[in-house]
């Protein structure tokens, strides 16, 4: 059994997410990313689990932050479907208003107009499901399948999202690093660079030199009105090999900061 | 006078962005970044004006879409500072209930849980300041100054957000090409690169050749599962030189789509 703190309600996709990765997992419902990833730094769970990336909204940025400040390795990865379900007591037809968090509205905008139901946001979308068991029949929800098992409410049509290439990618952090990086291939890294002409490209150039690809880059002022850049770099790589790598591209001036190696999951 | 379209009602963050810019602007409010962008390329405003990141939240995916699938050109940019407010009738010591958008109420989670107000989330932080003035004493919102003067009600308090280093970056975007670039020394492109070893230090060394700094640079993949990636790089360039590298860069097997040269706004 793994206990795993995730921000939000019990049926957030952050949890379903959670339990891709760890089928024995135990759950830890808290209010905020950094009070979840606060349970991870003091033990009271084994992990934390967080949306780094959504691929509509973009990144999240509360995430990068925390790998930044806190010293918790990531041990896993997963790209999360994200399907929205009309939840509710009642049919479609005596449907009269969906609740839900803004962001799950906004994706479901087309089903919600061309049903005619009126909208009220709500904190987050598990949430949404506790409280329109509540208000009865007319009250229905948009959230996941998931959701609609925790609160024990039926689902009343599935897949109602204006565009179904919705996934996040979310990282498991922990205090500890994994007892074995034996199967890793991916490797997350935050590199300081000096504001330096083509300090990013000699960089690149250490990568490039091992034979080793990006998957992901995203650069970061360290502070507003700052010309001190931090990047978020995904390399293809397993920690075996990274420990050369990484070793090298700090004698070609860049300060890194390890994140951990681990297995890349299927983006699909 | 400008017209400018913008997500968002009237009192928006985006709508307070665009007067920064355009002291002159006629502002049209639109329920989507969707149609805001629209507006702009069928001519019903002369600009759109898009958030693209927060020093916060991260990177808006829905611009970046959008900067990807039209054909408007960046003509200009701003950094807005996100001060939220707490507004209303009453006094904060007969203040009850707070209403603001989910992302703002979490921003100002501090301020309200020490004054131990009840929340409750709206779609966004203008439209609270409408729904505060229809609900009387004890209810109080969460926005902009600006927000409190378009619907005329008190400020209760300033500035209460947890994290003063809170900015957005908007850009200007529109169907026609800026009258002059005489004055740009930032130009933001997308670079599509094959997957292929070492292709994005390749690129980045045709702009170290020519002493070029990168601002920004965000990887997006082109579609889930796929391995080909956009490049979304602000470069350090005004629009004369752009022309030669952006040129020199496709020789070295990269699809540029350059979305114009715009003078670099202050980041404080």
């Amino acid at each position: 059994m793994t206990t795993v703190s995730f921000q939000g309600e019990r049926g957030a996709y952050s949890e379903a997410a959670a339990f891709e990765l760890f089928a024995d997992a135990k759950t830890i419902p808290c209010a905020t990313f950094a009070d979840a990833s606060a349970a991870a730094e003091s033990g009271k769970s084994e992990c934390a689990i967080i949306p780094v990336e959504n691929s509509i909204a973009g990144s999240v940025g509360e995430s990068y932050d925390i790998l930044s400040a806190t010293s918790l390795h990531i041990i896993a990865e997963t790209y999360h479907h994200i399907a929205h379900c009309l939840i509710g007591q009642g049919s479609l037809e005596s449907a009269d208003t969906v609740y839900s968090h803004p962001q799950a509205l906004a994706q479901c905008r087309k089903f919600i107009e061309s049903h005619g139901l009126k909208t009220v946001p709500t904190y987050d979308t598990a949430g949404s499901v506790g409280m329109i068991a509540r208000l009865g029949e007319g009250a229905v929800c948009i959230a996941s399948k998931y959701a609609a098992q925790v609160y024990n409410m039926p689902v009343i049509e599935e897949g109602i999202m204006d565009r179904t290439d919705n996934y996040t990618r979310f990282v498991v952090i922990s205090g500890e690093p994994p007892a074995s990086t034996a199967n890793s291939n991916k490797t997350s890294i935050i590199a300081s660079l000096p504001h330096k002409q083509g300090s990013l490209h000699s960089l690149l150039g250490v990568f490039a030199g091992y034979g080793i690809n990006l998957t992901r880059i995203e650069s970061r002022p360290k502070s507003m009105g700052s010309w001190e850049y931090d990047f978020f770099i995904d390399l293809a790589c397993d920690a075996t090999n990274a420990v050369g790598v990484l070793a090298d591209a700090e004698e070609h001036g860049a300060r890194i900061k390890n994140l951990g190696s681990y297995l890349a999951a299927p983006q699909t």
